[in-house]
């Protein structure tokens, strides 16, 4: 069955895919045109306003300056580290990194919509306004779908993946309103709105979509060796700017400097523990390429809460610490685990990159802020830092500790239920996914160039010709054809 | 014929190289002398100076902190960005990369002299004075001859492509000092004086130097998986810096601010209809990498002029929308028909990515300049925009209008009138451009390392080696010369 | 002998290695937990009290905002940058990134505390605390020992490298503290402290490990196609981001800004006497990527010191101009005859990179300072340029330029002594280093994936299936076996 499913060739994509693109990218212009406006620091006449009313002299007080520089790196984190990371198949680069392209692309458009709903929405004019910060925000929510497609890598068809990101906005849109509003949760870097979300999201999807024959595709679920130089572009790039993930919508001041300091100095650490682990795995302590170019951006993951926060420096090694020996672990035994036992095929692991440091972030982010004192932070640094003002004013460090653990709590419902309900509406048998031997293989949706076999060497190819030439007499003509 | 040519062996460079690259390069250090000095925010005297006149307390008013983040964004489109793009090729990555690093490094500096003397050259003291924005403009200078080598790749020598950015350089000082200065056109990304006049002088330098027999490189004008793979590196790094190359020297405060929205909205809108056209062109629906590698571009280029102004967030995803239309059927009929029909070989298909989403860009900044009002910009917002003091104070906006629309048309004609003047003089047999049956190939002008199927694999070596020893009971130092 | 030597498999670092990283990271650990805390720009509470005893209303002026750009792009410098670049061999890549990940990681953590029991130690708390220049500081400090490992980049154990790093940061920060402190030179971007010093460290060792045997590994002592375009990434990353290295802690406004157009202009130059010093060196004139790849950034080096002072721009360009004759005849001519003559083998060749050019840049700068006059400077200029405050404010300016010159002299000395006192220790016979024969060689320290060859095509492999499918009527299952 299986076999011949691929002759039914159901990767055909040529009517859905550009039809979800296009009505899709319809309905974006549409929406933008109706809510979406400039808000008071990027449009022209509000700025001039903003300044006189806010007595602001000079334009360096514009946010734009205090977060570009933050954003450019998320952005690369997004379209790049992503993107590049996913490229470690032998045969499935020009989709890992060419669909990560077109769901962030459109996941981006969309979050501006759904998180301005929720978190934007002028009451007056019934207008959302964008600025920086709005961007940065819509790279954030565009991550968890990406997220869900390290699990899916492979399986899917760029149809199913724009209706993951689709949904996968949609209830980060909702799970980040409760977390973060409702329950005034800190997560500046998202371990929980983003990571956890975003894992159990992918996984829940890939438990419902098992494949019991993938093994038929197993031949090229594996990295050559210039695919995982590719992929560790993408990996160095996500632990370098990592430090402006996770710091590029804190406070402005010390909470921005404060966060870079703590998630540099934790991935630092989580970096010599995976080669640790990873060496100490293999019969003659080789190292592993997957463990690399994932187990040390665990530590990244795992500060997304508490990074912005007073969690000192060598709280943050000690993090850093745990998370390399946790992920390498989790590679070399709960991945395989999971598969086995609980038929979840998780192509990139991101339950040990994303799901379990998330999780784990979410927890350490509920402990530092339950210990926070106004020793530490000054009466004025701990109201700045929790926001602790209208009706928050009065709540207490233990209650906002307990708080951070429920939106933990709440984002990890979030993505499992969540992705349960969308990995059901990815079964219908119509969004165009590869069968069982046609996985893992850009075959499936990219034309392809020939093989690099396949270029004759230069010299002998002219060689050849000339002798040609001389031998037969031929036109210029003939020679062309050959 | 064409065979033949390649045993005269014309790519012989060996003293024009070095020759125009030592004489240009010292005519930079007698030039750079007599008319470079540091400006007022660069010099250390000046500085203190600048900061007493102007009552200035904080070094952070100097430009370079509005400016030095977008201006490395820039520098890396330039030299990774346009250099990684043009690696697609299967034998002529080296080319690709190598000889955009040696132009842009060259036309950078003779940037700084032209747009010098017509922008920047006291006329007291006959000095030109450099800062950070002068840095972005010499390197939006380079970017017109880079988009010109896009036509040409693979075809010519570097010491013609040394021939094209000088002059490509000076053409682009006196057409950008005709629309920005005379005609006080607002062009911040280039859409008119870069990308138009590139795209157009690329194409008309293609036209002149037509090769009716260039199918004997054939076998060369294609790209295999991982030279598709380092393209997809450079398209990435120009998608996601375009809203910093379109804000570099736009105004500070809001100006960057919105800039940098309206860019990134039209890109992500360009990406979903790039994908849409690209799949619905297949008979399957397979995405084809040329056209996600480029037209998923081309609504940063057709931003370049309007994303300053108050385009609207819907607006610039409209534009996006269109482009990424535009571009892709430029790809898959517009190119093909210049070859068989003008006679026109576009090797990148510059004449999708930049020269048409160019055009494009200028008249649509005509149109949005034409409809400006004080009601969106506010009066002191309107003045800023269009800079309309002195002798434009009294300037209407349908007047600025026209003259927007007439850049265009300038930087047309400098490109295509420039171009053909340019191609004749690289006609002259002297330049040492590869033969028809060399084109698109490393092997004209660089030591190429062997071929990777040759490395022995190691075990084997390792086992021949010492089953040689033990045979034939050689010493050592035999061993080493095998 | 060399050959049985791989036998013993002396590459088994399946204890040393985590053993080493778990203890030096369980150190690092309690040596933060005693030393380090945030400063006072990164603490919340004290950056709220700096605020208020400095009448600073903006968070703008924070160092953080000052510095960070700069930080990011030193950052991508070390991790992608040197990493990267030691991707040339066609079996290494992985070796070349992911070591050089290792040793990074762990250095900036050790480093950190060197650099701040030097510098930074509060006389009264006995704490160091750290803001974002200390986490420039630190990657400068590991540029160092990355420099060091270009020189024996193959022919190492990962165990070697960590040790390499952990006497490398040490020696740095005693040079450093000699050189900055006691000396009170300036070199900004470090053209003594990090290249002159990390240049001569690595020769020194390398010297020491002679390995005559070494071309037993010479078949894959050479690079690939592909592998050449993985290092063009690292090399133009250093590139594009060598104006950010320099200037990264320069003096707040005209000094920064100075400092970046001074490198950027310098590394415009070098790339074309590079590129014609290379052609020349060849029969018909072609290039060679060692050179492209190397040589272009001599420049960068070389200004390490000389660009925040007032070199005007045609001394910048001359520099350039000179640095890269220099270094590609040093590619050229020395390094071959280091490896014959002094029994120096030098893998990337950083003795024309870094060690040459540091030292070259090193007497620049005291030239360059000792021409320093308050009629170029201004009073105030002069002052803070060279920081002449304290005992120092009576120095003149050609004592600066002789203490300038006796630093570099002294980063010489403790490079070589310390290298060749690091490259004994790295002699015994326990760190796991490849026999001569499975020197510049993947297989020694990392678990490959199969060859890129043994992908079956997909339609073979299916049309194979069906007919198997077809002939045997085997079951589905059957299927999934083969």
């Amino acid at each position: 069955y299986a076999t011949f499913k691929s002759f039914i060739d159901n990767t055909y994509i040529r009517v859905s895919l550009p039809a979800v693109c296009f009505v899709w990218q319809i309905a974006m212009v549409v929406l933008f045109g109706v809510f979406i406006r400039y808000d008071e620091e990027s449009d022209e006449k509000g700025w001039n306003e903003f300044k006189k009313s806010h007595n602001i002299t000079s334009n360096i007080e514009n946010d734009f300056y205090f977060r570009y520089p933050s954003f450019q790196d998320v952005h690369v984190m997004i379209f790049v580290g992503f993107g590049f990371l996913m490229t470690f198949l032998k045969r499935y680069s020009f989709g890992g990194v060419g669909f990560n392209f077109l769901i962030a692309a459109f996941g981006l458009q969309w979050a501006l919509l759904m998180q301005g709903w929720f978190h934007a929405l002028d009451p007056v004019t019934g207008k959302i306004t964008i600025g920086i910060e709005s961007l940065i925000n819509a790279d954030f929510c565009c991550a968890g779908s990406l997220i869900a497609y390290g699990a899916l890598l492979g399986k899917v068809s760029p149809v199913q993946l724009m209706v993951v990101t689709l949904f996968g906005v949609t209830l980060f849109a909702v799970e980040e309103y409760i977390i973060l509003d409702l329950f005034h949760c800190r997560d500046a870097g998202g371990a929980m709105v983003i990571h956890t979300f975003g894992g159990y999201y992918g996984l829940a999807i890939s438990w419902v979509l098992y494949r019991p024959n993938l093994n038929l595709s197993k031949r090229l679920n594996g990295s050559v060796y210039h695919s995982d130089l590719f992929a560790m572009i993408g990996a160095l790039f996500l632990w370098m700017f990592w430090p402006s993930f996770n710091s590029a919508i804190t406070n402005h001041g010390a909470g921005q400097h404060r966060t870079v300091i703590n998630t540099y100095l934790a991935l630092a650490s989580c970096v010599l523990t995976t080669f640790a682990i990873s060496s100490m795995s293999q019969k003659k302590g080789k190292l592993d390429m997957v463990h690399i170019q994932n187990a040390s951006l665990a530590a990244g993951v795992a500060m997304g809460t508490a990074a912005e926060l007073m969690i000192t420096p060598y709280g943050s090694i000690i993090v850093g610490f745990c998370c390399g020996i946790i992920s390498t672990f989790g590679y070399l035994y709960v991945t395989p685990f999971l598969e086995k036992k609980l038929k979840l095929q998780d192509t990139c692991g991101i339950h040990n990159l994303h799901a379990v440091p998330g999780m784990l972030g979410g927890f350490v982010g509920a402990i530092v802020a339950a210990t926070a004192t106004e020793e530490i932070y000054g009466k004025e640094g701990l109201i700045e830092t929790f926001d602790l003002t209208g009706k928050f004013e009065n709540r207490t460090m233990s209650t906002q500790g307990g708080y951070q653990a429920a939106g933990t709590c709440v984002a990890i419902a979030f993505g499992l239920v969540g992705g349960v309900c969308v990995g059901f509406i990815l079964r219908f048998p119509i969004w165009g996914d590869p069968a069982d031997d046609f996985c893992f293989d850009d075959e499936a949706y990219w034309e392809l160039p020939e093989d690099e076999e396949t270029i004759p060497p230069v010299l002998e190819y002219n060689n050849h010709m000339v002798n040609k030439h001389h031998d037969t007499h031929e036109s210029q003509f003939s020679l062309e054809e050959s």
